[in-house]
């Protein structure tokens, strides 16, 4: 028997091609290879010695197999695994056509091959499917399913809105609406601007205003409708809060009923641009640290408004650039070289020819990361001499004896007080932040629902949503999205609905929202970017402007960081507010007189509880984040007041807890959003919307505790079984709910013509 | 005695003021406060009746004190705090001028007041800072200091390539190298090339080429450039790198003598600019799959190079919208309708006058998030004939004969080896990003140190850089920056000086670290872009152009979760090797079988150290995140077996533990990047740098084991008491390196004209 024969006629040693094929697909044969089959042959002696010679002979590390002889192997083993279900019978088929075979060979080889696969480290079982060409998977399956009504869901998310929302978004579809390229700063501003007359033209500007003054009277509305042009471009949104919401809604706040007459029909129709000038380039976070001042003359019942150097030029001003004509400037009123603190008077800047009036200097804050249409500017003021009546004097004023008049005996209550009518900017921020979110969503999901790439061996590829990594980057930012939808609206009832005693309830709630959605904008957009790869970086896919734009969205409205402080400070002195009233420092005082309480027992049992019953029941959910709350918050309290005690400075001891504190104010706005979510389940009638709801809700709920679970073991709440097994079910979930994935970002109902990225429509 | 006299003129109720001042300052007087004053005062019988209705008087919540009152007791009681170290003492002070108060009254005061001010919750210490206007804090006087020598700094990071780095800079400080307005795309793509000729003209284009082709035979020096580049425009170091790295590289790496001979030289001086035409719309990652194919033609010794439907057009390719005149391109090899896997050909794309040659269609990529002075292009071949000799041919060939040949028989194994010798595209993107890390660092930190807001009552503005917060946001970023520095210093000199059996642990470093480096890079832009507020958002201050610019490079040279899973199967596949020679599955097979190691003991005394000595000891923080890496990749190789065992196909297996893996490769990746780091400290001989350098390292590896505080208290390697240390000392560690930051951001020595951003000149 010659080895040439061995080699091109079926044959017994064609049984040792499959592990042969596996030694050297890595074209590097080991030493422990080499010496795996070399013992094993040594102890067949039913295989014949030019057998045994043929096989080792193919283990020569100098003369390794050529390309055609690895594909001539590889040929013959796909043939042999068709019917196969281990490597073993492969193999053993391969032998097959051997007339020499006999019966005792066979089972030979059925003992040994099993036993020189373990040697080698092969499972026959998975090794097969290296060979089954075309073979079919679980992860190459999966697919979207219908399990709900997308309309019956859009129409829950739009709610009594719905009228209105549904008028933006025809409009926004009509032919005038196209994106344009933004390249050129001068035209997109003036694009922007025509767009803004149409949304005015249309009434959407004065939405909110009184209906004496021309407005809607529905401030709901309003917020609808900023929320519905986020799914349009950006800067549109923001050039239109700056005039209706900002510049209208301060003179409507700040002012009386002399200043609505006088402006509110103007600014509703766009007749009159306007702006907010607030910040200065020393002073954004910190408002009462401006330094622009507003020198009352009593002989000429004048303001004189003046920026007396240049870190107090009011700086990022929207409309300023090139289309304001008047200001809110928010100036430190000065009466008889006294400082009377922070107030708002209205200022013109502009003629109708758009000429700059005398002591007006305005410089363009030049190209921005993004919302490139909107006009930001500089405003310098030198000595410019304004009416009386321009002070927007709601909360304060000058009488006619030339005296500051209050009704707020309270310096720093006025001030907040002032700042607390403007919250609604803290709620249109993070509703048009999580319109952002949807859109990046949809364009996300919709492209990895057909996106395939890689898949089994010589199979057809698998949609990257079906992988378990792209989902565990994708749906708990979708569910957490839904849950953001319910917290806002709930906001914004609140706000609608509020009294005055609630109204800082409502503000560092706004404020919570504000940076916890903006922030989840931010994550949620730059994830899309990445799971979109090169497609996603592309302009016409739109996750470039709707990252760059929405970026200062946690910086604007009040720096993130700052915000979730003040949540902080704030939830510091209702914890004492329920107890009694003392001040924000009695309640630190109060706290730390506690015995440590768990507001949810640690019972042991508990804590070890890993069913899917327990951890998907909203009252745990619930307790979870309750008891991460009120405990972070009172260790705060705890922390600060034992280094008070100790001698350190008050502001100094606060600096020492930041980081703690960002965490209290986030807990609570978790807590919030969870109790809102669950809220919505529950009331949801509708079974095919309330069950994809629940699933929503318990990824929101299970990745928030997971995320924080290093805390939950450290405070001994939960055990190590119970975090592993809350990361399963996430998993789970998350596998779960990318059958509904493409349904979900469908129901966010976003007009193609503004979702517009071609990726999305494949 | 009346009312008025009660007023006016120094009295004993005046010591109330402070008191009532407070429970005003938010206006809101609760019943609690009310109640708590009137009882106390109902049991002070050495109040007079006057004395007492005056006090009460003021507590009538329909007459709130007005602005003038507030402020009269407000100047008092700073008046009086100046020499008080409580409110008590400041109250006692208020009192003072009362010629009516005999020694029994103070007295009585002395004992009476801190009663009420606990029952009111103030804490006399802590609210007396309150009126101690302009008093000084810990916060604001902390400041940088010198602890080291920075130009010795800059030296130890630079090492050997001084000369190299230096002459970039020098050359990039030119008047030539300032930046452009990019609005405009064509001009903007037209200075980078111009740049990129004086890069070439300047002798650094062909760094790394042979020098018998022109070149300068030095891969190390051509990476020092690269990553010097970086700190200017990014879209030159892109435009330098598909030209002198992508497509100078490929012809280098995978031709043979003759191309060398041909095009060398005139790609490394930029006459003849190319692209690397790889990636397919159809298949980035998976470049297995790509469906372009050279059809080989025996009797003309050609290849006819084509696409074949939409999803085959090459994309995103850099160079080819305007001015590529060849490319690299990767296509199927097809011989007698045979395909033969994927393989590298020459192609010309356009002549010399930069028209299109026949068959060739490009269009042109359009606007993208960043890098526009790049033109990407998509490109389509129509039959386009390319001769023989075109093949890059150093892995497979075609031989005389018309057959297919290779050194290497596996296809596997030859696709991953040409790949392989392309890992250097993996070195200089990481390097890159990093440098752009760097910027941005340098930017938020030396804006961070004078920028000031907020401060204590009354008092001078703190440097934002001064709070925890923003030194928890900005700290950790630049010590991971510098553990990043030395890991790719380390990954290069291990590729410089690499061996053929290296080649699969190099080419997972490289990924590994490429996608480490990447995403760090993302987040430190993102955070330095939120933490330089409004003006980070302003494009004068470059971040935007950071930000954008880098953000694909999380994409390109493969997609970051694609890479961390490739590190992982690489290292579960090294895993295996340690013991014996099986393949990848056989290590998942033998991980199986093993009981569950610990690398480290989890000693019961150890969990629960928690002093600085322990916790600083490199020692414990290298055990801990070789633990981790030990541990999660063993059980990631369990989770796998366990499933196939259970029936489930591969396939799906890895697919159910694929975020497992994805930690698996990052897990390794930081064990490595904290071993470099200890080493460098190890051998920094400066005494001034070795500090810092200690600190910079403990703070990588502590806020690493802080990221995964979790999985460590799960795994019960610590207890709860110890992750509280380690987050402890990691705020501790934020605060010391604060007073470094300033120097270890200019110790990067980025040329002034590059930063450019005016926020960090101030």
């Amino acid at each position: 028997m010659s080895v040439q024969r061995l080699t091109t006629t079926a044959n017994i040693t064609h049984a040792f091609w499959p592990i042969l094929y596996l030694v050297w697909e890595d074209q590097i044969l080991t030493q422990a290879e080499h010496q795996a089959i070399s013992n094993f042959l040594s102890k067949q002696n039913w295989i014949s010695v030019d057998e045994r010679n043929y096989i080792l002979g193919k283990l020569d590390p100098t003369a390794p197999p050529s390309p055609a002889e690895m594909r001539k192997w590889k040929q013959a083993i796909v043939e042999a695994a068709k019917d196969s279900a281990t490597l073993t019978e492969a193999s053993i088929q391969l032998a097959k056509g051997d007339e020499t075979i006999k019966d005792n060979r066979l089972a030979q080889l059925q003992v040994g091959l099993p036993q020189l696969e373990t040697a080698l480290g092969i499972i026959g079982k998975e090794a097969i499917y290296n060979f089954k060409l075309g073979h079919s998977t679980l992860t190459q399956q999966y697919d979207t399913t219908d399990n709900f009504d997308i309309a019956k869901l859009t129409e829950l998310l739009d709610g009594d809105q719905a009228d209105t929302i549904n008028k933006v978004k025809s409009l926004l579809s009509e032919p005038e609406f196209e994106y344009i390229d933004p390249s050129n700063i001068e035209e997109y501003r003036e694009q922007v601007l025509r767009w803004c007359h149409t949304l005015a033209d249309n009434g959407l500007g004065n939405a909110a205003f009184p209906k004496e003054f021309g407005g809607g009277g529905d401030m709901k509305g309003y917020f609808a409708i900023m929320e519905t042009l986020s799914y349009h471009d950006l800067s549109l949104v923001i050039k239109f809060g700056v005039q209706f919401g900002l510049w209208g809604m301060s003179v409507h706040s700040l002012g009386t009923e002399r200043h609505h007459r006088k402006y509110l029909q103007d600014i509703g129709t766009l007749q009159l641009p306007g702006c907010f000038a607030m910040t200065e380039t020393g002073h954004g976070s910190n408002v009462k640290g401006i330094e622009t001042t507003a020198t009352y003359n009593h002989a000429e019942k004048t303001f004189t408004i003046h920026t007396p150097n240049e870190n107090a030029r009011k700086e990022y001003i929207g409309n300023a650039a090139v289309h304001g004509e008047a200001a809110t400037v928010f100036a430190k009123l000065v009466i008889n070289g006294h400082d009377y603190g922070v107030n708002a008077f209205v200022v013109p800047l502009r003629n109708k020819a758009k000429e700059l009036l005398p002591g007006i200097t305005i410089k363009d804050c030049g190209r921005k990361m993004g919302l490139n249409g909107v006009d930001n500017g500089v405003i310098y003021f030198d000595n410019v001499v304004i009416p009386k009546e321009n002070m927007l004097d709601r909360f304060a004023s000058v009488n006619e004896a030339g005296e500051f008049e209050s009704p707020i005996g309270s310096d720093n209550r006025r001030f907040f007080t002032m700042l607390g009518t403007l919250v609604g900017g803290r709620i249109g921020i993070p509703r048009s932040a999580l319109a952002a979110s949807k859109s990046g969503l949809a364009i996300a999901i919709r492209y990895g629902n057909q996106r395939k790439q890689f898949g089994p061996e010589g199979s057809v590829e698998v949609p990257i949503l079906n992988y378990r990594m792209h989902q565990r980057r994708l749906m708990p930012l979708l569910a957490k999205s839904y849950a953001m939808h319910f917290a806002l609206q709930y906001l914004t009832q609140r706000f609608l609905d509020r009294k005055e005693e609630e109204m800082q309830e409502i503000e560092a709630l706004a404020a919570g929202l504000k940076a916890y959605t903006t922030w989840h904008t931010t994550a949620t957009l730059q994830e899309c970017r990445e799971a979109c790869g090169g497609k996603g970086y592309l302009s016409e896919n739109r996750i470039d402007a709707l990252k760059n734009d929405t970026d200062v969205y946690t910086t604007f409205e009040g720096d993130n960081t700052v915000l979730t402080q003040l949540v902080a400070k704030s939830r510091l002195a209702e914890f004492k507010k329920s107890f009694s009233g003392m001040n924000l420092i009695g309640g630190i005082s109060y706290l730390a007189g506690q015995a440590r309480t768990s507001i949810t027992e640690k019972n042991p049992l508990i804590k070890r509880r890993t069913d899917d019953e327990h951890l998907l029941d909203p009252q745990f959910q619930l307790n979870a984040l309750r008891y991460r709350e009120e405990e972070i918050l009172s260790s705060a309290g705890r922390r600060i007041k034992r280094l008070v005690d100790e001698g350190m400075d008050s502001f100094d001891a606060v600096n020492v807890a930041q980081h703690h504190l960002v965490n209290v104010g986030l807990a609570y706005i978790e807590r919030i959003v969870l109790e809102q979510f669950i809220q919505q389940v529950e009331r949801t009638t509708d079974e095919g919307c309330r069950n994809t709801l629940k699933k929503l809700c318990d990824l929101y709920a299970l990745i928030t505790i997971e995320q924080n679970q290093g805390w939950y073991l450290e405070e001994d709440y939960m055990d190590g079984v119970k975090t592993k097994a809350i990361r399963k079910l996430v998993n789970q979930l998350c596998w779960d709910i990318r059958q509904d994935a493409v349904l979900l970002v469908n129901a966010f109902n976003i007009p193609g013509s503004c979702l517009a990225a071609p990726i999305a429509f494949l």
